[in-house]
């Protein structure tokens, strides 16, 4: 791709570096910002550049947060006692969208893998066992997503939180909503019948 | 979406509003940022805002450019007798990486199209007309898209050119290179044989 200008094809550079971005895309979207005109190109780069300054774990959940402590750990109509434990920030986001929770969240930052070098000592779970000490948590909700070193991560916490009072859950697997029974793999079918449930009328989901 | 960080939030946003981009590659795309680090974050928004202070028009042939004239219409090493009249300056870039062409362009920024009331005067024909008569241009390449609006452009600029002693020539239209004859419309498969050429076996593209 030939440029006239420099400050076009810096731009394009720049987008194109994005994650799925070609350079066809990445011109497009520069041509877009520059149609814009400087003060909507302007109000675009400084939200990139607050989120570069802002943007930061919580000290406490690992969420993402621009405080020292998310949002949601500052939030005293969150019970506290109940934490959910997820493998990144973004599966709290989609929880959160789901409206069906209402304590905390333990982000452990990736899952043990040993094949990608990954060993427990890599991943926020001592803070989650300081946590359950610290902050009297009763039930602990592993929500992590169900792979071989998903169940690894999910198995080897559960060891951890043995010795201590708190109840271990897992959250439901079975059959997607609108997933055909058909096309299901074979151990989440198995899982969805072993995990059966009273049928109610009323839930709520 | 729920975001636990407004920082976040509003850079998911500025992607979100670039064209073709949903919340979820949003999000992708402002993460990747933030995992880069500060540094790179910044490096991303300052080629952006250097986009949108230096980008302009060349004042001659009103391709991108960040000069007030473009490197193409400086280069002594172009033919200044040929003009390559197109609709944008992107397709400024696509003939440019066919390395075919070594005259000039001019940019129209549009074409004539009545129905969203898109006049002569509202594109870059006047300053053509002026450049055929300052440049002593002695070849015109109509390179405008074949569509109803492109074919009305390109009639419209040859009637006005008339008068003038230039030369006024129309890019090749016919089967694409890899296409398939049997799936051509019928408009393209009839001009490829109206407009047949003699067998060359040395043709360098």
């Amino acid at each position: 791709m030939k440029f006239s200008s420099k400050s076009l094809e810096e731009a394009v550079e720049a987008f194109a570096s994005l994650p799925g971005i070609g350079k066809k895309n990445a011109l497009r979207m520069a041509l877009h910002l520059a149609a814009k005109g400087k003060e909507k190109s302007q109000a675009f780069s400084q939200a990139i550049n607050r989120m570069s300054e802002h943007l930061k774990e919580c000290r406490r959940c690992h969420n993402f947060s621009d405080e020292d402590v998310c949002a949601i750990c500052r939030d005293p109509a969150r019970r506290s006692h109940t934490l959910c434990v997820v493998e990144s920030a973004r599966d709290v986001m989609a929880i959160e969208d789901t409206q069906q929770f209402s304590g905390r969240y333990h982000v452990l930052g990736g899952v043990i893998s040993p094949i990608d070098g990954v060993g427990p000592e890599d991943i926020h779970i001592n803070s989650l066992l300081d946590r359950v000490d610290k902050e009297e948590v009763e039930e602990i909700i592993m929500a992590i997503s169900p792979s071989i070193e998903g169940e690894t991560t999910t198995y080897y916490i559960s060891q951890r939180l043995a010795q201590k009072d708190v109840k271990i859950s897992i959250i439901a697997r079975g059959i997607s909503f609108g997933g055909d029974l058909e096309y299901a793999d074979e151990i989440t079918l198995g899982r969805s019948i072993v995990g059966r449930l009273p049928y109610k009328t009323n839930d709520n989901l």
